[in-house]
Parts: C-alpha cells; sequence; structure tokens
C-alpha cells in the first residue's frame, strides 16, 4: 500500500487502519483490477455501496439536529447538495485521495484520475472501509473535519432562504410582525457594505451584513434563526 | 399517546419509548397538525428525514454482509427494492402501525391510512424517532425482526439471477465448467416439479427444485451461492 497516504492519513486526520487491506481495497479503481486479473484483486465499489449509506445518515443526523427549524423538504434539498457527485469529489481533492487511487493504464490515460464520478465514487468507498475497520464514530471524526465545516459556513445553503425561514419559524406560535431595517451603509459604490438589523414586534433578534439590501437582510434573518436555535 | 401501540411496541418488539414524545411526533401527520394549530404540534416528517438515512445503513450493511459475491449493482439493485415505498408501507400495516397515526379529516376520508406513500413515511419517521431515542443497534434489532427475514427469504431477490452470480463467483479463482444436470422430474403436467443438480468441474456444489427447469436451476445455483457463503 501507499505509504504517503497512510501517513497522511495519520498525520492528517489521526486515522490508523487496522485491516490495512480495507484501505487499499477503497483505493482500488475496477479498471486496475481488470488489467490485473492474476493478482485476484477486489476493487472498491462494494466499499462504495456501504459508505454512501454511511455517509448519507452521517449527514442527515448532523443536519437534522444543526437546523431544528428547518422543514424536511429544505433538509433534503440540502443534503442532496451536499453528498452530490461534485461536491464529493471535491472533498476527494482536498484529502489528495485522487493522487493515491490506483488505476488502470486505459483509465489513467483518458483522464480517470481527475474524473468527478470516479472520485466521488472514492470518496464514499474510503467512508465505507473507515467504517468497517473502524466505526460510525470514527467516519463521523472524518467528515467532521472535512465536511461539516463547510455546511457550517453556508456553503450549501443556496438552497436556503433564511427570511422565509424565519417567518415560518416566528409566525408558529401565531401572528407577529417581522421588519428589516437597514441601519448603516458604508464604502465606495463597488465594495458598499449594508448593515441590517431584523425585528420581531419591534424586539430586535438577529443583526446582519453583506454587500447588498438583500445580502444583509438574509444575514440578518440567518443571525436571528442561530439566536433562536441556542 | 395511544397506549395501545405503546403496548404493542413493548410486547411484540420490546421497544419502550424514553421519549414518548418522539413517538408521538412519528404518529402525528402534517394533517393532523394542520388541524390543530392551537395545539402547537410538530408533524414526522423531520424524523422521516432522518429515519430514512438509518434504513438505508442498516440494509446496506446487513445486504454488504450477507452477500459478500454480489457485486455493487445488484447490492444497489436489492436495497432499492427493500426501501422502496410499497415494501415500507407493507412493513407498516404489518406492525399495525397504520391504525395508530393521527390524521387530519380530510386526510382519513380520501383514505390516508392506506395511501402507501404514508405509511411508507410513517415508517420511517418510526425509526427515526427510534433512532433518537436510543441508538442504531436498537433500530437495527427491530428490522431485524421485521425486515430482515423476509430478505433472506428470497422476498427481494427478484431481481437476482443466480447463475450468473455463481458463474461470476467460481469464475475467480480461474475457469471452470459449470453444468447443470436435470435429475428428476414428477408429478401431473399442470403441477409438475422439477429436481436440479449443478456441478463444478464434475463436482456437485448445490441442489434445487422448481415448478420449471429454469426456476430449478436457479435455486440449484442460489443453493450452490449459499453453501460457498458458508
Amino acid at each position: 500500500m501507499d505509504n504517503q497516504l497512510q501517513t497522511m492519513l495519520k498525520e492528517k486526520f489521526g486515522i490508523v487502519f487496522k485491516n490495512v487491506s480495507l484501505l487499499e481495497q477503497a483505493f482500488t479503481h475496477s479498471s486496475y483490477v481488470n488489467e490485473h486479473r492474476n493478482l485476484n484483486l477486489a476493487d472498491n465499489e462494494r466499499l462504495e455501496f456501504l459508505g454512501d449509506a454511511v455517509l448519507e445518515l452521517l449527514v442527515s443526523r448532523y443536519l437534522y439536529r444543526q437546523y431544528p427549524d428547518l422543514p424536511e423538504g429544505k433538509l433534503t434539498k440540502m443534503r442532496a447538495s451536499i453528498v452530490r457527485e461534485e461536491s464529493l469529489a471535491a472533498f476527494a481533492k482536498e484529502c489528495q485521495f485522487d493522487e493515491a487511487i490506483k488505476l488502470g493504464k486505459g483509465e489513467e490515460n483518458s483522464g480517470g484520475r481527475t474524473r468527478p464520478s470516479l472520485l466521488c465514487d472514492l470518496f464514499e468507498a474510503f467512508l465505507g472501509a473507515l467504517y468497517l475497520d473502524q466505526d460510525l464514530e470514527t467516519v463521523k471524526t472524518f467528515i467532521q473535519k472535512v465536511i461539516f465545516p463547510k455546511v457550517a459556513a453556508g456553503a450549501f445553503s443556496h438552497e436556503m432562504d433564511y427570511k422565509t425561514r424565519l417567518q415560518e419559524v416566528l409566525q408558529k406560535g401565531g401572528d407577529v410582525h417581522i421588519d428589516y431595517r437597514l441601519v448603516k451603509e458604508e464604502g465606495p459604490a463597488h465594495e458598499r457594505i449594508f448593515w441590517t438589523e431584523v425585528y420581531c414586534d419591534d424586539r430586535l433578534i438577529g443583526k446582519g451584513q453583506g454587500k447588498s439590501k438583500k445580502l444583509a437582510e438574509q444575514a440578518a434573518a440567518n443571525n436571528a434563526l442561530e439566536k433562536l436555535a441556542e
């Protein structure tokens, strides 16, 4: 097995595989197996099947707990944007997994090492191998480093409209009056910053800033939602 | 909360919820919440989001371990046939969950209580609630009683072609000669039974019977696969 990979996993993530052959299998593409039939290797496809489900549960649990006021439809959209091919391929590259996978020559020559579907499968296969070798909580610790900070930073929240959400949450308890007040704007026209406050029945519940009035209002609504969730 | 449900869960599955409000939420349909806005209830949709992922992982893990020779594509097909709406609705009915869900009047009158999508969501919401209230292994114990025996009995294996699988498995170790021999047939034409044996390089590796030669061969291949997996 590629020692660089094992060293990186240990240093960057504190991960040491007990059964290194599982790690090897996760980094073995079917094209490599097909070109080395005599070695009797197993490719990473079954591990990918398992890892896909491990990831789905961990992401679901995280979103469920982190966004107690989001309705199911929005949780589902957010989950889909996290576990889709492009996202997982990007995580695989960040972890430098692309450098360690064993490919057949044909696959290598046709650019397999940078193909999003291959990298996405590799990422899932790694999670499946880690789950089998250790447990669900170890996989959680890993994706807590790799995926969750990006979710918390809003990288997958483009589906979400915080103002709508805030209205939904506040009006659960009956009719309320919500308004957004622009309290300050600063800077030259091309990089102007807006400061907004959001009030519920004249009580200040959130503050935000942004490069447009709209973005500042969204930020204020998000800030209010976070405070409500505390 | 419906005491009958709690009694049934305890007697039939040994399940006692610590936080009964989670169980209540799992059995509260959005139509009921909408008709009782003053009660400030939560419907079961977020629990369904979570339960869906819990089920996916447990089924994946089971199939991964139970069918060590099945390729990823077939595992995926089998998983899909287990977690699809019709299957989960049937499990919900078997557990008599349909009797316990709270519905709005409109939903009740339009036959919601027997609607597969509603029952499927209910089943997933129950799994989500059980997972939150206890843990993954408790949910596993539950579906080990409700779902896995049916999987083991082949209820979801119609996607699988055992002869193809057997060939794949046996030829991993190099070229072999597999043949199926009809050893007996009995009974009148309209309910004839066929007995088949399968040989690998002239060694008997499985036996099966069925209502046609084709089915008897599939049964023999399945029998051989089971023996190989032992």
